[in-house]
């Protein structure tokens, strides 16, 4: 085992726990079975979900194996890390989930929270559960597939008993293909509508366009400030003004200097690019019945292998040339770069203990970055990416 | 030339402004003389510097040429992109400058001045000019590195005439390789100790410990709430408890839910790695006379040839096995995985402009992520990694 030497490096009150391997898998990760109904079911079902979307992914990839890595959090959950790679259909793909919960960290929730300076609020429950998986075959004209479904709890702060909890759930899944097919598109979509439609007409439409949204590459306006400015009450108006999702960064420098980063989507984009096709995203989602979204978010994940394997199972031994495997890895290369840059959110969130490793499986085994490449107009790969930034309806 | 549509994209307030093409290089990007003494001097060394630099490289490597971009904002500035790809010797080569100015959005500046909601400043003056390079060889035992030097100015918001302005020099270079030679990384850290000992005897020793800290890929921590926070005054003590360079992003999203994500160094990390064997880092450099730091900036600058080109005539024929290659592959993904997550402060505070294809020459040209990959003890890829989790004086 690589165990480098780490001199002068102590644990501080920001550091993330340290996982903890462990040699097997626990029946669960939960450890009171008080209130921890919905905490529990939806164990279960994520844990189902792994098991069966590795074990058809397994079965039509013939040659690889996942391996399997179980860790435990020493402040509550734990998760089971799952990885086929170099496989004869999949370069790489990981089906992880994890169980976290405990509290966060008094600073962050005061930063938050607006409590005045001389009010310290305690720890923070928080209770953390998914299933976040990205496959990523060999083919070029095989598709990248990512889903990811999860619960979230947070408590009132420990000294102030009797707040509401709150508990959300979120996820979503959806294809990034290299090439096109449109009826690989339409069964993924057609998929997607089927699950959403059991539950609420307006799931797919609101869903989908939801997913268009988020997974699109974001514009950003950075600034720099010297000078020793003193850190600000944050005014409301430029998280709100000028588009969606602004976030305002304050970097703090040495030296009493301090750099101000601003992004937001806003209605303009670098790249202007989704990160693929798209499917079904949503987020924050309280404002139903506890036990349909539950059963809904079950739904979602018991779609992902009739929404996906057979367009595998379609494109896996598609012939391709040189010039298709560079254009897969250039569009992998543009994954990496919304993973890396944008999807941060979403993978730290749900990944509250940080296991970077399963974090960053997400990531494919290769990928490329030209400068300024441009495909030629009207050819296949200028219809990707037509598609990208330009998103259609399917269905 | 590839545009594809784009319906219903408009311009907003925080959208950044697009760079036009130009077809040739103009002498100055500077449009007034007025007070553009530094301003002026800065852009010739840096438009000299990126002449000798892509001279060096493209009489070592033989085979390739750089391609060129002239690029200019309405703004005001612009700039010369550099690219040498799939040469003889180099993989990927970028060489950068800019020269951009204008106005930042009083929005940002309200967000970092604290002003009170219905004062409204106007916009803030700025200057920023840089030169920035990164250098990927082919032979996994030439090493990749990478320069960056810049200037900024600011000026008080243009209602608030009067007020001072500022000014501050920043930069760097740093040698990153996937495998040690040490004769190859005292050569590269001796010259940056020889441009640095012609100014101050402290700037080597200060500037090289700046760099092993900055090129750090820094411990995060995130932490997801939902319900109707208020936006909050932020309290100093996140910022500097804990660690140094501790940031706190505050992302507004859907239907008044707020999600909060704390990131710093601290003492502990992720990876507890550097991004590779260091070499020399400044920032906001300010406090000492004006024309020493331009000329320290110079001196710098002219020391990347003889710092690193002699290194890459040694190694860029060494025969190597596809073990070398994997490595290599692998080391870049790092790469990648640094520049793009934690490395955005200098890439866009540089560019204020955003060229997103300048940006992204820093990646190389083909990278690989593989799950939980780790050197055997004791071999030369663990050495490597051993050097960059724990920093050595080199000389």
């Amino acid at each position: 085992r690589f165990k480098p030497n780490k001199p002068n490096m102590t644990r501080s009150a920001v550091s993330i726990e340290k996982e903890t391997p462990e040699t097997e898998r626990p029946i669960t990760f939960l450890r009171e079975s008080e209130g921890a109904d919905v905490r529990a079911r939806f164990e279960k079902m994520i844990r189902e979900a792994q098991d069966s979307v590795c074990a058809a992914i397994e079965a039509v990839d013939k040659g690889g194996k996942f391996k399997e890595d179980v860790w435990s959090r020493p402040g509550g959950g734990g998760g089971i890390s799952r990885v086929l790679q170099d496989g004869a259909v999949w370069e790489k793909a990981g089906v992880n989930v994890s169980v976290v919960y405990g509290v966060m960290p008094p600073e962050a929730y005061r930063a938050a929270k607006a409590a005045p300076a001389d009010q310290k609020p305690g720890p923070v429950p928080f209770f953390a559960a998914g299933i976040s998986s990205v496959l990523h075959p060999k083919n070029p004209f095989a598709p990248t597939l990512h889903f990811n479904y999860r619960y979230f709890e947070t408590d009132a702060p420990q000294d102030v008993p009797g707040a509401p909890r709150q508990w959300w759930f979120g996820g979503g899944t959806d294809l990034t293909p290299a090439y096109i097919f449109d009826e690989d598109v339409k069964h993924f979509h057609s998929a997607q509508k089927k699950a959403c439609d059991k539950f609420d007409p307006t799931f797919y439409p609101r869903f989908k366009k939801w997913c268009d949204d988020y997974f699109y590459i974001k514009v950003r306006v950075c600034f720099s400030f010297a000078g020793s400015l003193q850190l600000p009450p944050i005014p409301p108006s430029p998280y709100t003004k000028g588009g969606k999702n602004l976030t305002v960064c304050m970097h703090k420098r040495e030296r009493g200097e301090l750099t101000v980063c601003a992004t937001g989507s806003a209605e303009a984009t670098h790249r202007g690019e989704r990160r693929g096709l798209g499917g079904i995203f949503f987020d924050d989602l309280n404002d139903y019945d506890q036990e349909m979204l539950l059963s809904f978010a079950t739904e979602c994940a018991n779609s992902v292998v009739p929404a996906y394997i057979p367009i595998i199972e379609k494109r896996k031994d598609t012939p391709f040339t040189d010039h298709h495997k560079a254009w897969q890895q250039l569009r992998r290369g543009r994954y990496v770069e919304f993973n890396l840059v944008y999807d941060r959110g979403t993978t730290f969130g749900l990944k509250t203990g940080g296991r970077i490793e399963s974090i960053l499986v997400s990531l494919p085994l290769s990928a490329r970055w030209e400068y300024d490449h441009k495909p030629e107009e009207g050819s296949e790969e200028w219809k990707l990416l037509d598609a990208c930034i330009n998103p259609k309806e399917w269905i």
